[in-house]
């Protein structure tokens, strides 16, 4: 097992091998080869084209020495032929084994991060997943099941979420106070070990519209938001909310915090894909392992052959390599001054 | 009464006194002066300051002569000494009373539009006001309960609501079809009849995260969305949806459409506040007249003297007299085609 330092690879996953992630690991690497940005990826060669210069690793170690000269890939067969936007079940299987296999050398110090592509939910669930997205699958193979945080980060605004893929009716009903505050904790603790802000502020949304004003909206902010947020302030964070959601995003009100705990998933993504569709960037917190993906789907509809280049951006891809690498440094950084 | 043409004047209220609607009435007046964008203001004349000039009028008509040399005010005197950033109940009357003329005037054809300042509910609530906002009172006085829509309008994206200033909870439980497909025929008929819109396209969004993803994450999308957008495409409207509510207001998604139907309160806000928080503008559909209002509250923290000039900016109300300028002619000649 190697050190946890900067030279660590990060991994790479497959995603769904009919949508646009063959295609944006070779042009990622193609961007990204003459940077310390190294990766390798874990998926079937086949999917790269007849002409791009890859190189099988069996460890990845190996990634570093060749990353300048070829793509390292650790390799996942697809057993049943690919067809470019017509995703099947019969690859679910190495769709799931390229996820696991990204965690475990994660888990055992050997890479540095998990950097996942999209994955389709209903073409895993039609071969028995039964995890409703990466987030909680990851949860699982970390025996974490229930701390894991989903982080939405763009250049302008950073926001947490106290649920994540369920009925927005089950996000109102589920929410407490305790909820809250596991999430800010983590929240806070993430920002301060993986993004280098020693005395993060937190902004926590109300749910109901202009913060249910004094009740007449909506009495959760009284009965669970408002109290969390004073136990917060009272374990010495620091801590603004409950805030009236839909000002809560201007330029102005995202100057005064460091990251947005929002209740349900909408409340948080629209303002993050409202501001920036293409850039950006998934983050699994409470986990043991850092894990980032970028902020899109499979996009089947504009997938194209191996080799071929199409109308994918690799922008989104682009800011979770980066973005996992600077998590990377700060969390070593943070884990040796606390030793 | 006059014909409704162009060049009736626009109301424009008081707003709470004590907030910074007076300042942004006479400071909006020396922006428009040169224009055709001819308003009266109806409030009280002392809130204005000593060096302004003003005009009281006793009728609208009087409005136009006047607007180049002086700001035309239809007067409405507020009992108790006004302090600014100290709102008083005991000039609640003042208040509503100026809302009540606006409407009666535009109800009467002698205005073209009702143009609010803000008011702050919880001083209204004080003095008895029964209704949670403006939009409300506004279709209690034109006898159309019920029926009121608003509309959320910059220059990238409008929206419009299924539910206003209810819990999001209570906006979840009471979510129809009928109502999605009522407001989405207003909708309609406001973009070609207001807006000049022939062959409006919109978007409905979903109401659970992805769409519900096939119902894996809620089931409204299957019961109650689907069925209203199929209904609407069956009545000949050109709809989308239901859509994903974080992608759908991306810079590409909203290309697709010309308004977006979204289900509660901070769905729409939330993206229109972030786009652009200082120049959107509120619109109530569904009233018999034309009513718009600058995005902002009262904002009695930056609150001034009368004829001090404070850091409040102007540029929602001038969205919103512009605004309802452009819809006044827009509906002049639509109805005038129609006959």
């Amino acid at each position: 097992m190697w050190e946890r330092n900067i030279t660590l690879p990060l991994a790479l996953t497959m995603g769904d091998p009919a949508g646009i992630g063959p295609e944006l690991a070779w042009r990622t690497w193609q961007h990204l080869r003459d940077s310390e940005r190294v990766f390798f990826w874990i998926g079937d060669p086949a999917l790269l084209g007849p002409d791009l210069p890859y190189r099988v690793i069996r460890h990845p170690s190996e990634a570093v020495a060749c990353f300048s000269e070829a793509l390292p890939v650790q390799e996942v067969i697809c057993p049943e032929q690919v067809r470019p936007g017509q995703p099947s079940s019969g690859n679910a299987a190495a769709v799931i084994s390229s996820i696991e296999q990204a965690v475990r050398h994660v888990l055992a110090g050997d890479a540095g991060a998990v950097v996942t592509n999209p994955i389709a939910k209903h073409v895993l669930a039609a071969a028995s997943f039964p995890h409703p997205g990466h987030t909680e699958f990851l949860a699982a193979l970390c025996d974490t099941v229930g701390q894991e945080v989903m982080m939405l980060a763009c250049p302008d605004l950073r926001v947490t979420l106290t649920s994540i893929h369920v009925s927005l009716k089950q996000a109102v009903e589920t929410l407490s106070a305790e909820r809250i505050m596991s999430v800010s904790r983590l929240t806070a603790v993430a920002l301060q070990r993986d993004f280098g802000i020693r005395q993060p502020r937190l902004a926590i949304a109300g749910l109901n519209p202009h913060a249910g004003e004094n009740g007449m909206m909506g009495e959760e902010e009284i009965r669970i938001i408002r109290p969390a947020v004073e136990a917060l302030r009272g374990e010495g964070m620091t801590v603004l909310g409950p805030m009236p959601p839909d000002t809560m995003f201007s330029a102005a009100a995202r100057s005064r915090y460091d990251a947005a705990i929002c209740l349900y998933h909408d409340q948080g993504l629209i303002p993050v894909k409202t501001l920036d569709m293409a850039g950006g960037v998934n983050i699994t917190l409470g986990l043991p392992i850092i894990r980032t993906s970028p902020d899109h789907g499979t996009a089947f509809d504009i997938a194209v052959k191996p080799g071929e280049t199409g109308q994918a951006s690799i922008s989104s891809l682009l800011s979770a390599l980066g973005m996992a690498h600077n998590m990377v440094r700060q969390r070593a950084a943070y884990d040796a001054q606390a030793i």
